[in-house]
């Protein structure tokens, strides 16, 4: 954890949840869809630049995510992607998509529709995580 | 390769240029930005729901291909995706992204925006794969 900065626009639209193996894991602070992000203490900004060791680390991380989310949230279908063109830092979308969603079947990214969480509905989303993916997830010590 | 048939909304938008490891390689027909797309032989339909040595394999696979298109197109970024809203059949995208192409810093899904290429632009690609990555990638047999 040591020397790892959250970019800071992640920070803002985001909750923090905790870690997930060696990556933070992110909430978007948007009820419409269930948008996980997680980011990796790495400085590469490509996937593919990353140390073969981390880049297994986090493809196995974000596969766990991925099937925790899918059947947590009854979705239909998942997007997963690395985009970054806004932010450079390498983060990794999880969103789980329904065919009644406010965007089906188009993507999420760029869209400006917004709900904010409730603490409780965060609260409940990391108690989720703790109870199925509590071998590899933690929430951050304060 | 047997009883692989490719979804024919991909065959219809894209050119079948060869396969990579063990997916099949694809370029969509859209001359805009270099927009390649993985299919990998699998019936999943998640990346998560892979065996665990196919998963790792298109890992590999996407990240050569991505390490192949970052230069060789002087991209800013790459746009590495598992989307899947339209189209079932497991496929990842690996899209080579300009500071200057036509909908940066937005992403390209849903764009109506379309170019066709030439058959020399699509040769051209063909052979610059078969010279950067002929240890991974081969021309069909037709």
């Amino acid at each position: 954890m040591t020397h790892f900065t959250l970019d800071p626009q992640l920070q803002k639209d985001c909750f923090t949840l905790g870690t997930l193996g060696d990556s933070l894991l992110l909430l978007l602070n948007n009820a419409l869809v269930p948008w996980f992000i997680l980011v990796p203490h790495t400085e590469a900004i490509e996937l593919f630049e990353m140390d073969r060791d981390s880049r297994l680390a986090l493809q196995r991380d974000t596969d766990a995510l991925a099937a925790f989310v899918k059947p947590t949230f009854a979705c239909d279908k998942l997007n997963v992607a690395s985009i970054g063109n806004l932010v450079s830092q390498l983060h990794v979308h999880v969103v789980g998509r329904r065919r009644d969603d406010f965007c089906w079947p188009g993507v999420v990214w760029g869209r400006p529709e917004r709900e904010d969480y409730t603490d409780a509905a965060v609260m409940e989303i990391a108690a989720a995580l703790l109870a199925q993916l509590g071998d590899r997830f933690s929430l951050l010590d304060h």
